[in-house]
């Protein structure tokens, strides 16, 4: 039987840090990205691939409320399904491409994908995450009181919506994942998937929303049963005690000790928290099975178990 | 066996033609269509949707374009991708409720896909389809110069860049679309697909172009052998003498009669023309099969019979 796998792709894997932030740069860069998954399904890994699309949906927001003026500003879900559009096309063009040079003809698609998250999530009570652009405090204070949005002061750089980042619930067109996964590789829940909320009458709903990617990964691999989550990242190996002199690079990490370090404040939140929390998550719910956080060159390495974090249940 | 059905939805699909052009005034139309689509589906029909996106894909041009200097504008291929995103997640959501208010359960998905066009296609001798912003004659020229767009002066409104609308000759994902045909109604090829043109090296490669969403749904109904092809739109029946005393609505239309019609001028060019070759071409192909086109709300009363335009071989 293949293994099945489920990779999260981290915004580097997708943009360079110091590249133009031009869809021409992305594309160089998931034609590098690809070669690797390419190289992970020849190996006989039955994939689906989840990818962030932060950067990408903070520049497609921004494009629309500079230009709104000129042409109606677009809802910030709506702004997250044309990222996944974006995305996901690159991603299937370069990574059939990728394929094909090693004589594989697996079909590659993308399927827009939605996100139930439920209105009782606490973080609808603590929106953190910023989006869109700056505006001065009057001109937040004026949004705030015709939109509705919550507005925060961001460091001295002026005032941007936040929005909150609650957990992936349901994923929406879960059965068109697994309809396609043997014979298909398919590219989800694209930045976490586009956040829905379910009203009373059924009907779902856009809401504007971050959801953590590495989280719709998980649930994505939970409901596939994969047979591993692979997190991939900048850094070869979940380190604790970062950057510091006495930064220890870990090669395996239990549940018990990975919930000791996130009480010690070990993992930096909005960065390798939510993976090593994802990870957790995974393993909690199977036990005999495990997640890999490495970074995109040392894949295959990790796979076969060389390097990385693997995270096991004991 | 559940008869097979390509459904094509023109531009008053999706968008009132009066209306304000915001994404929520998109979705309350989105909703109405997708009650049609339901309907359909519950009456047996296996089925697929291919959408326009011209107005859409339009106005993400323009955002992009208009903020610039503020963030990296995006090729019109990536637009056309993000446009699949947007509109499909419409589409999904909405064809999803109206679906269940019918208890079926059926998946619903939108797949981002590429079409390839070729490079010896006459159209890319003559680009004939104005996209994005107007300019001044200097722009113009000087976009002409640095980018080597084609740019055509437009009814005395100002310049703009112009696109060819080449055939499309094969579906990328045509694989994935068959293997969800018979459990899922699959949204695809929206907007005629991303047009893409495949290098001697076996990559492929964005395009600026527009295709013509009739033809692709016809291509995409030939693929999957579906039995029919319907091209809904806004009137009930194509006509010949349309808007002249003499208007004659037509309930059937052999293939050497819609020859002479075209070659007469009956139909209008991006208008009727584009269906009734698209229909055509599908009876060429499947001489016992029928293409249809009627409008939205009298799509089922066409199917059974009772209205609309049939298109068949002899």
């Amino acid at each position: 039987m293949a293994q099945k796998l489920v990779i999260a792709l981290g915004g580097n894997a997708l943009q360079s840090g110091n590249g133009p932030a031009t869809a021409e740069a992305q594309l160089e860069v998931v034609r590098k990205t690809c070669e690797h998954i390419a190289e992970i399904s020849e190996r006989g890994y039955e994939v689906a691939v989840v990818h962030g699309n932060g950067p990408q949906v903070g520049r497609i927001l921004l494009a629309s409320e500079t230009a709104k003026d000129v042409t109606p500003a677009m809802p910030f879900d709506v702004c997250g399904a044309m990222s996944q559009g974006y995305i996901g096309y690159h991603l299937q063009q370069a990574l059939k491409y990728a394929l094909n040079k090693r004589n594989k003809n697996t079909p590659v698609v993308t399927l827009a994908t939605q996100m139930v998250v439920e209105a009782a999530d606490p973080a609808f009570q603590n929106p953190t995450k910023p989006i869109g652009p700056f505006y001065s405090e009057e001109e937040a204070k004026q949004l705030a009181a015709d939109k509705g949005y919550t507005m925060k002061e961001d460091a001295g750089r002026g005032w941007r919506r936040v929005v909150p980042s609650p957990l992936p619930r349901k994923i929406v067109e879960i059965d068109a994942v697994k309809r396609l996964w043997d014979s298909t590789i398919v590219i989800t829940c694209g930045g976490g998937g586009v956040p829905v909320m379910e009203n009373p009458d059924g009907t779902l709903e856009g809401v504007a929303a971050v959801i953590d990617k590495d989280f719709a990964a998980e649930l994505l691999a939970e409901q596939v049963e994969a047979d591993a989550l692979m997190i991939l990242t900048e850094v070869e190996k979940v380190a604790i005690n970062f950057n510091k002199p006495n930064q220890e690079n870990l090669s395996s990490l239990n549940l018990a000790d990975a919930a000791r370090y996130c009480e010690e404040g070990q993992f930096a939140p909005g960065s390798m928290l939510p993976k090593v929390q994802a990870a957790m998550k995974f393993v909690r719910a199977n036990p005999n099975k495990k997640a890999i956080i490495t970074s995109l060159d040392k894949a295959i390495d990790a796979l076969e178990g060389r390097t990385g974090t693997v995270i096991t249940f004991a």
